[in-house]
């Protein structure tokens, strides 16, 4: 099966001509809505239908009944982007074309951004969605402006501190304007939410916050219907309403438990299998012909596509189930290794660990200040935290209670994956191209880049056994095929790097299988093509450089250059030079990096290899 | 008056030896705390006196009658950390000289450092506090230890999100091992909790996330007492004591409503006059005395020592002040100006603006992220954000907020004041020497750091009118005396500095009154002492540097050196390093930085004139 199905905005005009029942289109477009975020998730390639799919009869039921023109509404958790993409197409807010763009280069990005037309705020980093729409309160205020503010927070997401830090200014500044939906399915990533971190009486904490609750099946429509009614007399205080859903609703097999195998969620994020688009797609058509049918309309009219092949990469390294195999095995060695996660266990390749160590295995949730705080504290009695997220998050989210563990000079281990420019699919609120500024200054953490799954086992060895102080492993989560190895005999020192590849005209510094790939095929292309003699240096150390090193490695080179998988402002090739004093040239990012699939991003960005290459054959030549 | 009272530890031990009866005991331990507290801060020149005699009944009651020998206590405020040190030194668990050496170099800094014996956890910024307590808790059972852990938290503080990010693993964990005590004295920093950001129902939001919840005076020791014994025997989820409590406790002019002055309250930081010292001092040993008379033992016999003469700058510069009239004319030019707060408003010379235009000021208490989101909205809906706080806050707290924000590419500018190394007495959770890396990396985020009054009006208004995306502006708060004027016809011109003294043989580049007047100082030196010839750069920009500029002013001299009030690596010398590719010699911290007094702190870190001229010296011969 490779032929996608959508549903042109001429079909859905024509069901909203025809049927006059609210309750009734509102399940119909839903539904319709449901068919062309699957499919558009199926031709990006990857996507969160599973809570684009538990949010659509509200999200529906918002744009077409409830929303007037000076109203706002906009996701919080910023997941179910595809699915609020489908409504805005559907509604003819995005020009139809967009539907075949989801995480494409200058398309719809893989979480919302306000480039986009329509769309209100940035997210996908989450928990920051009441204190914006307070934001916006405020100044419509200001302005005279008499909006309401519409906000979906996911479930899990409730665990972030800024939701609760939110919650009771919002209630004291009487923000009746604004109105809290929180989506709550009851999964979030890949287990229950109850099994991650539960919420507890969530009807009692909004109400002690001072907030209006309400609660309700959020697939009801009617019911849905009659809440906001009620919510829209209550003017002297926020609300909020709970909304019920099931994750994945619309496909029975994406639905809660029934979307679970092997004890996780399998349509958190990601593409469906053929087999699996083939059956959900086939199910939502029929349900939306099965209305039709009842209210004597016709069946609906499709556009069909032909999904193009997608390539992946042969033989690739894959750091993260590197890493996942050396934490199982040091845990066996070193009893005091306790690893915590924030909610990404599968993501971070902690599940063999939790299998087989679960007293030691610490599930923090949404949370990461709690989760670096505490193991601030597991380390001051003498445990070895190794603290998981993904780079974006955990070098941002807990930034002062990282710095408060270095000062308290004991050692802890962070591991932040889903490092740098690629997968660029989810966006720049996914996309960590900062960490190495933002944490590299701070005394005593030594931040460390593996470019193979050889180097990732070595570098969390030598952050456990070797280093006295605390580490940060900068993994790429993406399978990434290298065209170099390591020589057999390859030791980690601190601050040194290794030569990938011999060169006598020019010598570039990378780090991470993704740009080290691409500096290498650099250097074989412009031996090939232009005849220059390249060098290629893996240097793993982000903070660190040995200067004795540097200096005899680039002695004999004119022209040297540093690739950062990072912005160029203050990242590996800022360092490069206050060590080396010499002139460098920089690649790296210069600009929030863009969305879209992984080749049109590094060219983008002048970091595939063609990039790389015509950047130092201008420079040489 | 200039004499000091300290009352010693055999005192101390007298009376604990003559009162059986522990209520009574407690009751004057407590105020004799009190007395060796406020002469601390008196004799350090600053320190808490408010928060910490509002917690003095409840820490001596737990240090002498409540804690067994592998119970923890903390304070996660920490701003109390005179009066704990008071009773650490009155019990004999800190040696008695350290009674001297408050703030002071290897002495006892000014927010808590594991450094310090029997100090179990660094704090300072605030909200860490149940999380590390968790953390230990978990590794207090993994090693199969049992001990309790108590941990102060103020009322502000609760606005934190990391609190209530905490407080659910806490209860779902079923930690009955941890004691939450708030000390809720009503007002935090400069007024009531009450107009910062009213902290709600208390007792019931901390009810719905799973916690045992009880309330008491926290002056009250029998009933403190009584629910310690009453928390004792709950063993299956985590407790909570609020304890009311007030403000200054202990000295009349000092309590509560009683400490304020023209709507602030006058002792919440920084050491008091002599006049009120003498009051304050004279009613607390009244106090003790008349107890101790009742119970027919001898009055007390106090240590005394006299008070060194400190001397204060003369005809300073004062940024902070700049930046507040500055604001005020620039929000009556321009309506769209908003201000947000972090609870800092004094601080941050807010007072004025805020008195000028209520309606555009938006006090978001100790919520950094939630404020940083708000500016966020408020931006996205055509305001002009000016969000506020200490610079090591701002950094790091909400630093993916701040991003987030720039990826939305609207314009708000961020004042950071409080940074760099300077004042050293806060100790380290409050000198912000890491914020240029953190923030420096962002695409459209300027960072600008004024040397004086005139280039921080100057530096207010370029981001206020010519730049059209966000500036982040770094302030140095403590009045500095500086040697050197701008030209009369300085113009702010993005990435260029200005000569402040002409050189020949080496040219240094500094920012900030701090850092330029010690360089400015040493430069001075040198002509005199070595006949040296050094140029002294002002180069206010701190992540954007033009090129050619740099390249022009550099030219002449084969010598060049960067200091930044900022850690060296990734600060502005990595910049100019990057930009300018020559060797550079760097000056500024390369640990974390000490606690201390002003001029020996630098002293400490060779950036006061004479080190910086020893660096020079020794590098130019």
């Amino acid at each position: 099966m490779s032929k996608l199905f959508f549903v042109p905005t001429s079909e859905i005009n024509r069901i909203k001509e025809n049927i006059s029942d609210n309750i009734a289109l509102v399940g119909v477009l839903a539904n319709i809505f449901r068919i062309n975020t699957l499919s558009m998730i199926k031709e990006a390639g990857s996507g969160h239908v599973g809570t684009s799919f538990s949010c659509l009869d509200i999200m529906t039921w918002l744009f077409t009944k409830e929303m007037k023109a000076d109203d706002v509404y906009f996701s919080s958790k910023g997941h179910d982007a595809p699915g609020l993409y489908a409504v805005l197409i559907g509604l003819g807010q995005l020009d139809y074309e967009f539907i075949h763009k989801l995480r494409r280069l200058n398309g719809l990005p893989g979480h919302p951004d306000v480039g986009t037309p329509h769309i209100q705020a940035n997210t996908g980093s989450l928990g920051m969605g009441i204190s914006k729409a307070r934001g916006m309160a405020i100044a419509n205020r200001l302005n005279g402006v008499s909006s309401k503010i519409f906000v979906l927070s996911g479930d899990g997401e409730l665990q972030e501190g800024q939701i609760w830090e939110s919650l009771q200014p919002t209630a004291n500044g009487k923000f009746g304007e604004i109105t809290l939906i929180v989506d709550h399915n009851k999964i979030q990533s890949d287990i229950f939410v109850k099994d991650v971190s539960d919420l507890g009486e969530l009807e009692k904490k909004f109400a002690a916050f001072g907030w209006e609750v309400a609660r309700c099946d959020g697939h009801d429509i009617a019911a849905l219907k009659n809440i906001f009614e009620k919510f829209n007399i209550i003017t002297d205080r926020p609300k909020v309403l709970i909304a019920d859903t099931v994750k994945g609703k619309g496909v029975g097999l994406m639905e809660g438990e029934r979307g679970f195998a092997d004890g996780l969620y399998k349509f958190h994020s990601g593409a469906p299998s053929d087999e699996i688009y083939s059956v959900a797609i086939t199910e939502l058509i029929g349900k939306v012909n099965d209305t039709l049918r009842a209210l004597n309309l016709d069946q609906l009219r499709l556009e069909s596509n032909e999904l193009m092949p997608r390539t992946s990469p042969t033989n690739p390294q894959r750091l993260v189930a590197s890493f996942s195999d050396a934490l199982v095995k040091l845990g066996e060695e070193n009893e005091n290794i306790v690893a915590l996660d924030g909610d990404l266990a599968l993501d971070c390749g902690l599940l063999p660990f939790k299998a087989k160590y679960p007293s030691r295995f610490i599930e923090c949730g949404i949370a990461e200040q709690d989760m670096v705080s505490a193991a601030g504290g597991l380390a001051l009695k003498g445990k070895l935290p190794i603290v998981n997220s993904f780079a974006c998050f955990l070098s941002t989210r807990p930034n002062e209670q990282i710095y408060n563990n270095a000062t308290e000079k004991t050692k802890i281990i962070y591991v932040g994956s889903l490092a740098g420019l690629l997968p660029s699919g989810p966006g720049h609120s996914h996309q960590s191209v900062r960490d190495v500024s933002i944490l590299g200054s701070i005394p005593g953490l030594t931040m460390i880049q593996p470019s193979c799954e050889t180097e990732t086992a070595l570098a969390l060895e030598w952050a456990v056994k070797q280093n006295n102080s605390s580490s940060y492993l900068r993994l790429v989560s993406i399978p990434v095929a290298v065209p170099y190895q390591l020589p057999p005999d390859y030791v980690l020192t601190k601050g040194r790097g290794v030569k990938l590849i011999e060169g006598s005209q020019a010598i570039i510094f990378a780090y991470g299988p993704v740009m080290l790939a691409q500096a290498y095929q650099a250097a074989i292309k412009l031996k090939q093509e232009d005849g220059l003699s390249v060098a290629v240096i893996n240097l793993p150390w982000l903070n660190e450089i040995d200067q004795a090193w540097l200096e005899e490695i680039t002695a004999k080179f004119e022209k040297v250059f540093s690739i950062d998988d990072h912005y160029v402002k203050f990242g590996q090739g800022a360092l490069l030079s206050q060590v080396l004093g010499k002139k460098i040239t920089y690649l790296g990012l210069t600009e929030i990096p863009k969305c879209g699939w992984n080749d049109e991003v590094l060219a983008y960005h002048g970091l595939d290899a063609q990039g790389i290459a015509k950047t130092i054959r201008a420079t040489l030549q």
